[in-house]
């Protein structure tokens, strides 16, 4: 089963003034709403949000090198947003503020409707401007980068949980180095109103081998609750990728049932094997509450749109 | 057996001028020592760890994000000192100042009386600011940092050694990614007058479960050297932290003991069995050079006063 | 068999413009070649890598903390190296930006001669100030660093390969946490035009050992292609290393044969057996392409000169 996810990074790329101005066009009229200033980039982007509401739609998704936590006013954004519409390139700094605000934005619209928000975290992209120029973005020139995530991923958490507008939010981490400080800082929001409601995302993109997913089952076991995980989600469009959820399953089983034999999990299929069923799909069909997810006996694909 | 260990960690909280000079007041009482400037701290701090050395305590405690190690002088603390007793908050940058000021002084008082200083390092604190209003610090929102550690940690070792002031220290280290960084640093200052001076400590906090466990002995038994270490020594107060002792030496055992039958280390109870014994008590008795230490059988549980 | 390296790195110490220029004398003298400016300087190396080519030399090596990639231009190198030669010492900032001009020039003179450059990053060096003045540089007092390699690495390479003067290239990586974000980032930059053009080098210093050796192995065979990897190249010069090479093919085959027994690797000792053979000499021939090389039967060792 695939399902739809909102994924509106390219509304913060006000450092490319034309690209920028490009999508809102398509954005404009796709929405149907004039994009005159900020209220009417945020009208159009909460239209489209409700749309996708009404096509099923009950996940988002965000592709950031890091958590985005500036404080921004609304109108340090207007001013932003109005220099960008007239052609400017904004700088890295007003760039910042601008994702932090609308990152602040697009998790009210999610809390709001109790949909889930995802956060990709940790890459450095487009490393070889030769290729990007050649091939344009999201070509294979990715990598692993090493920017600090501590303090930033706490800040936007912490902002939202503030004021009452913290969504369910799956969180993941392409730096195995970082497993552990994902692991511990996600615990801090975990705030009672959902089971499980701040997820440490399952292992991601260059970690998405038995080396990686083991390394996050053991970061999240060890330092949260791998009952309540929601398990493999991925963002892929891909028929390619529908075998990568059975291929976490069998990693999953063998770390688990590997466990088991050697004496460090209790030897209980009733016990083990109901975390394990959970993990492959219950928990996920609960904590993402996609209509109709309820009759399904296999693990949802959610594939990305925009 | 539990010992008591100094930690005065709360005169660094310059950038809380309020909550520093409420603490002030209590430590001016319990000291009996007036204090109008920087002089009369370092003599009640002084007093206090004189008062800790007659009643058998013999280590100090600091829990720090990381290393102070700017460079401050006598009288730009006391400026800094003046301002905060005065009720004016210190900058961030006065209070890394400051902080680095007195941790020389501690380290000094420390190498004077042949105690044993700890470094509690990496975690970044009380993510949560709704929680922390709430239930206060220390009440479980803390988890793990990724700030940079060696080059303060350097700079810090470096200048105690230079100026024949380095105490004998344990170095604990909540990020697993820095495992390699802490074991090979801290090799930097082996000076030779005690053996083992300078401890990587066990794995702590988040790291205090097997994966944990194994990973910073693995760290220390590749880059230092395993047979000095004076393992699991707990800042907890808690009946509860005692079987973490036991569950220590389990986790050492069984990695030593699976070893020896893959053939990695010498199958010789005697060689192998007189290190771990080593490591779960007779180190730590030698090191720690506790009053009375010496009759006991089993490793000391460290409670903290301050 | 051990070839020669070229070892340039202490052109880059500007900071220091007493000892650069006593290096300067000794350079000028040997390269007979008069260094009253920039010009002159490059003069001089570009003489000294001719004759190091003359004497089958096809390698070259840095040792730094981290990539030098700050932009700068011909004339602001000059007034640094001017201003050096003057007898004051270049700022950090202006140091780095003249080692940036300077490994750019030496990739090129390496891609030119089809030589291969190997760059040895993340250490943190002389950590201890009064051992360095009693014993001076690289006596021991060196460990693992935690700066951000992902960016300055990046920006390194693509100027390189933006400028076609990219040359095969082994990077060499300290910190252990680092390995999965080396092996992705390196994989940006293959351009086809040799096979595994751009290797992720073996665990080095403090990783050369079991552990370290088999995290190395794990990230490149799970984010790059471990079947076009060369191996353990040591830049010692002591003939206790020569054993390190028997060493790590050791735990290769102990890795790569466990994984078939275990089923994960197929149970073929040709479709295995082969890679395992040409890790542990024939790639290694065939890419550094050494004088000679082909006629031999073990892996190179290749010693530093400069």
């Amino acid at each position: 089963k695939v399902f739809p996810a909102f994924r509106p990074d390219k509304a913060l790329r006000v450092e490319d003034a034309q690209a920028l101005n490009e999508w809102m066009g398509r954005l404009s009229a796709v929405a149907n709403v004039e994009i005159g200033n900020l209220s009417g980039l945020l009208d159009a982007l909460k239209k489209r949000h409700d749309d996708f509401h009404e096509h099923r739609c009950r996940l988002s998704d965000h592709g950031l090198d890091f958590c985005f936590a500036d404080p921004c006013t609304r109108q340090e954004a207007e001013v932003i947003f109005s220099k960008v519409r007239k052609g400017t390139n904004a700088s890295t700094e007003e760039a910042t503020k601008f994702a932090s605000f609308l990152m602040i934005f697009f998790a009210q619209l999610d809390a709001e409707r109790g949909w889930t928000k995802q956060l990709h975290l940790g890459v450095l992209r487009n490393a070889n401007s030769r290729m990007l120029k050649v091939l344009g973005r999201d070509m294979g020139f990715d990598s692993i980068g090493d920017g600090r995530q501590a303090l930033p991923l706490a800040q936007y958490l912490d902002r939202l949980d503030r004021d009452g507008q913290l969504p369910k939010m799956i969180v993941y981490n392409s730096n195995p180095s970082d497993n552990y400080l994902f692991a511990t800082m996600l615990g801090n929001f975990q705030d009672g109103s959902v089971a499980g409601k701040i997820q440490f995302g399952s292992a991601w993109w260059f970690l998405d081998q038995k080396e990686g997913i083991e390394w996050q089952l053991n970061a999240l076991s060890n330092c949260g609750l791998l009952a309540r995980f929601v398990g493999m989600i991925t963002d892929s469009r891909s028929f390619m990728s529908f075998p990568r959820h059975e291929y976490f399953r069998r990693v999953l089983c063998n770390l688990v049932g590997t466990e088991m034999q050697n004496g460090l999990l209790p030897d209980s299929m009733e016990l083990v094997g109901k975390m394990v069923r959970n993990i492959c799909f219950h928990n996920a069909a609960s904590y993402l509450n996609m209509p109709g997810i309820e009759a399904m006996e296999s693990l949802p694909v959610v594939a990305e749109h925009a």
